[in-house]
């Protein structure tokens, strides 16, 4: 069934085939790629739109020597198809398996990890200026989508580059979207050019006497670059790449693999920074997917034949995104920003209801949360919903134009904590540590879903200067019903006992509790509090759980350093009480389903009920 | 001697003015400007770029109703000046006194707070929404300069905003610098159209009819929007900005009062986003300014007739660059980055002698850590010199692309801690908080200028993984000279005693050192160690001081929560000792001369040595 797919071992082989047997393979790596992430689940859209690209990189690229930064990194299936790794698409996502991004610790032939958007060209360019001093000159192409592109970080990098004097290539791979419809004047602009076939052409008649070379259908005459920077203002506009110092060649196909070998082998040739724009269908080659791509871009298992995936439940972006549609409702001072994430942060009724409240900025989290800053700062409530691990992004943001002025904003900060499948670059443990620095800033954690309603309802109508509600991918929650209402500053005592003080900072309470049960059954006394607001702190309650237990344990589904834990800890630091912190002890969590990584980090019940067993017997011993 | 201009009290005086009046106007604020900044320092050359801008702003808008938000902000004395500021110039950049930058706490006219790079577009399209949707449609200008437009910010901004449908104005003050000479495509990009100036005159020709302005010396046709679409492809090539959907209007003389208000009034009633693209001269109107802008960036108290500032002394800035500078002649994989601050990091005679390995990639930290990254992954050494307020730009680099993949590269931090005069935005009391949190980051604080130098040597010879040193503005010193020589992960006894353990970070040492003698004065016996590695730090030292004091002083010129005292509380927790801990508790730590902000905050020698006292009867009284 994969006749040539099965005969690639390394990206050598794939020189090695004709463009015939090329064209076979691709659709080989189509149809194993449905197959596969139809039962393992993963981003199947991206990759399919890159099938060709890929093949034509490693037709072309010398590889090892040469290399390829994946922007963003979740494309790289077929990369990872071609370069020995076809094997382990079994455990892909899996923990221990194949991750889903490139991995330099999985081959040499992953030179970057990727994995946050707009990476790629300061990368693949810092590599490329390093092998040109030490006389190497070894190529790093950078490959970067056109949603990743809006990010000013890729911005910074064209610039950075536009003045170089040698070869580097950059792949604008276009397919109009990032994880949703993309948005804003690039994006625009780039549709414009999508739709002038007419660029080449038009230069082509100017260029005769460059080697025409036959390709499917049309001659293809490329632009040299002393010829078009002389006849640029006379033929057509320049376009925004070339303005920056970029030679443009496009649009291309990006499904017509030799014409992109071709314009490949020729771009190589040129001694400039070269943007190659082609243009790709999310999905192709897979209905389902082409028609909805936005569906299949991370996906899990699904059926091969009628692309139907189980169907969602409930989750805390559901919470979120009903919650403050009946808020908005209520309030027209309400609007919402995100950064490329309508469906994904829950956000999608609110944006079809509320058009003019309602702003997607595309991948730029910078500017959401300034351009944010600036509808508070004139009289509006944004909410800015953005998924932890992206927020990270804004970090200077948030702090320095937000908290340092003390703005009414509320950041509802999505898929925090552990978030699964995806692995290092997108588990969400940073932001408890790093908001909780910062001025003004107030963090709430809810433990299950009611809570979440509770703490938007209290962030929109009560509170004033910048607030956090941060909360877990999917829907993990407590079993616990809220007895008590969310009060800001209070934390809930949910189990009042002796000995061993439980202290859960959001949806670690469904832990803490089976925690609790577990002591039960050892016949420990403990007592559960419920955190909800992570700070300020409510530093009552912790002297009062200080003073009435011999041990605190704080539960937190982030970094250890800079957490919760030692948050609390200083907060206790003159009673006499021990404190045991449970949190992540290493700031690198791999991919992998959720469970099986609490466990792997000793979050799980188990591990924390033995930890505790164990202090307590250590500290009996001491005495 | 200042006759219009003591006339001026708040925006509206300046809009009675006519022109003539205007230009004297000019005049009398740039001779108050140099006399002012020549006794207290300040921002000078950029002040004295924007007199007619400003003015021009001010004539044309209808503040407060309108407002500007200047980017970065340093620019905004001669707003301060017509707002009713004028007397409070004297206490400039002090304690207590009027801030060098916007700041809303001062005036209504002051609509936003900037001080980092690149905010601006953001902020002011935010507010226009806002107001848009409130149905008021007051006007929020941009003023950004083009180093700030290399930052990817401003372009995610010019991104989102170039679809908008209605008016929003965007100023490009282009004087072809950031602090010092831009750099990158962008900057080569205005450079060209800079030296274009038959821009207007070309659609002129093709837009007869539209209203004909008389203005010194030439008439002016402004471009509508929708002709100009129709023609634009043929009459000239675009701009980037008009690319990005923006109505482009330039090169404009930004010296040229009359002139500027033209444009600018006409701009108000272009239904679309509009770029204005002025050209401006730093420190136009003082001739040792115009000559040497960048000296006239940020300066201290000068002579007004010979432009002689007091000469600098050696500071950690001066060796590190003199450090690295001889590190890099023993190993040529060494290589330097910065972001547009070559200058003030120390790098001049690295980029002097080692062009091909110093790479100054402009107001673009998040592109210089990724870029870096993509130095040291092909083999290069780097090391990225920033400041610690600006490298808050590039947390997520410094997380996801340099500490996840756990890459040899060494960030030097400078201006860390109290910066002192600039405020609140440019006090680096972050960066030991949340370098402390990534994965694999070591990081190190020097003591002295020797220690500097020794930890530059291990980083860059024996170290692997990302390493970052910290230090502080100026020449902020121990009197103590190094007896140990610097050893990764050992903190330095420097004085033995009983009772009180002083534990410093960095140049807090000095401080330690006061206190000491203090303590001693009074009879108290204690111990002093200086830290050296922030992280890890070394718990075998942490622990000996624990068990052998009964107090624990943590000293550390950063934010408290998240900080080095909270790290040691952490490592020390199980011991019986009380942890005191000096650090920043506020966040936002104001303007004024260094050493009256320490004490400010309770980080000065005195109040460190009574805090002891007190926590020591405090605890006898409990005993």
């Amino acid at each position: 069934m994969y006749r040539i797919l099965e005969s690639i071992n390394e990206p050598a082989d794939v020189k090695q085939l004709n463009m015939e047997e090329l064209n076979a393979l691709a659709g080989e790596i189509r149809s194993f790629l449905i197959e596969t992430v139809s039962r393992t689940g993963g981003h199947l859209a991206s990759n399919l739109g890159v099938v060709e690209l890929t093949l034509a990189l490693f037709k072309c690229l010398d590889m090892p020597r040469d290399g390829i930064v994946w922007d963003v990194g979740h494309q790289t299936y077929v990369h990872k198809l071609l370069t020995g790794r076809r094997e382990q698409f079994a455990t892909l996502r899996q923990l221990g398996g194949m991750s889903g991004f490139p991995k330099s610790s999985e081959s040499v032939f992953d030179v970057f990890n990727t994995g946050h958007s707009s990476t790629s060209i300061s990368a693949a360019f810092g590599m490329t200026r390093a092998s040109e001093l030490a006389g190497e000159n070894a190529r790093t192409v950078a490959v970067i989508g056109d949603g990743a592109l809006g990010g000013g970080m890729a911005f910074e990098a064209l610039n950075a580059a536009g003045t170089y004097q040698k070869n580097f290539i950059v792949i604008l791979n276009d397919n109009e979207m990032s994880i949703a419809k993309n948005v804003g004047g690039m994006s625009r602009y780039l549709t414009r050019i999508r739709t002038r076939p007419l660029y080449f052409r038009m230069k082509s008649r100017l260029e005769r006497g460059f080697r025409r070379i036959p390709v499917v259908g049309e001659p293809v005459v490329l632009a040299l670059k002393k010829i078009k920077d002389a006849f640029r203002y006379l033929i057509t506009s320049s376009t925004v790449f070339e303005d920056l110092g970029f030679t443009y060649l496009g649009p291309i196909d990006g499904h017509d693999l030799p014409f992109l070998c071709d314009v490949l082998e020729q771009a190589m040739q040129i001694q400039a920074p070269v943007l190659i724009h082609i243009k790709t269908k999310k999905g192709k080659g897979y209905k389902f997917a082409e028609e909805a791509p936005t569906a299949f871009h991370g996906i899990g298992a699904f059926q091969v034949e009628t692309g139907e995936a189980d169907a969602g439940c409930e989750s805390y972006s559901s919470v979120f995104g009903h919650t403050l549609f009946s808020l908005a409702c209520a309030n027209e001072k309400i609007c919402a920003v995100t950064a490329a994430m309508p469906d994904g942060t829950g956000l999608k009724a609110f944006a079809e209801h509320f058009p003019k409240r309602f702003f997607d900025v595309g991948i730029a989290e910078q500017h959401a949360i300034t351009f944010a800053a600036g509808l508070s700062k004139s009289g509006l409530k944004p909410v800015v919903a953005i998924y932890s691990s992206f927020l990270q992004r804004a970090y200077d943001q948030i702090l320095h134009d937000v908290c340092l002025q003390n703005i009414d904003l509320l950041l509802c900060v999505d898929r925090s904590g552990i978030v699964g499948e995806d692995g290092e670059t997108h588990q969400g443990i940073y932001d408890l540590a790093y908001l909780s620095q910062m001025p003004h800033m107030a963090v709430l954690a809810p433990a299950h879903f009611a809570e979440l309603s509770d703490m938007l309802r209290y962030a929109l109508t009560e509170h004033t200067g910048p607030i956090a509600i941060r909360y877990p991918r999917g829907s993990m929650q407590a079993t616990y019903r809220t007895k008590t209402t969310f009060s800001f500053q209070k934390a809930e005592w949910v189990h009042r006992g002796e000995m061993v003080c439980l202290i859960a900072a959001g949806h670690m309470l469904s832990t803490a509790l089976e925690v609790y049960e577990l002591l039960q059954s050892r016949g420990l006394s403990a007592s559960v509090i419920n955190l909800r607001t992570i700070r300020p702190l409510d530093e009552a309650a912790m002297l009062e759980a200080a003073q009435s237990h011999r041990l605190l344990v704080t539960l937190e589904d982030g970094i250890r350093r800079g957490g919760v834990g030692e948050q609390i800890l200083a907060a206790v630091k003159d009673c006499q009480t021990q404190v045991l912190i449970k949190a992540h002890e290493n700031g690198i969590v791999p991919h992998g389903r959720r469970e099986l990584l609490y466990a792997a980090c000793g979050l799980d019940a188990k591990t924390i009920t033995q930890d505790i067993t164990d202090q307590l017997h250590w500290e009996k011993k001491d005495e």
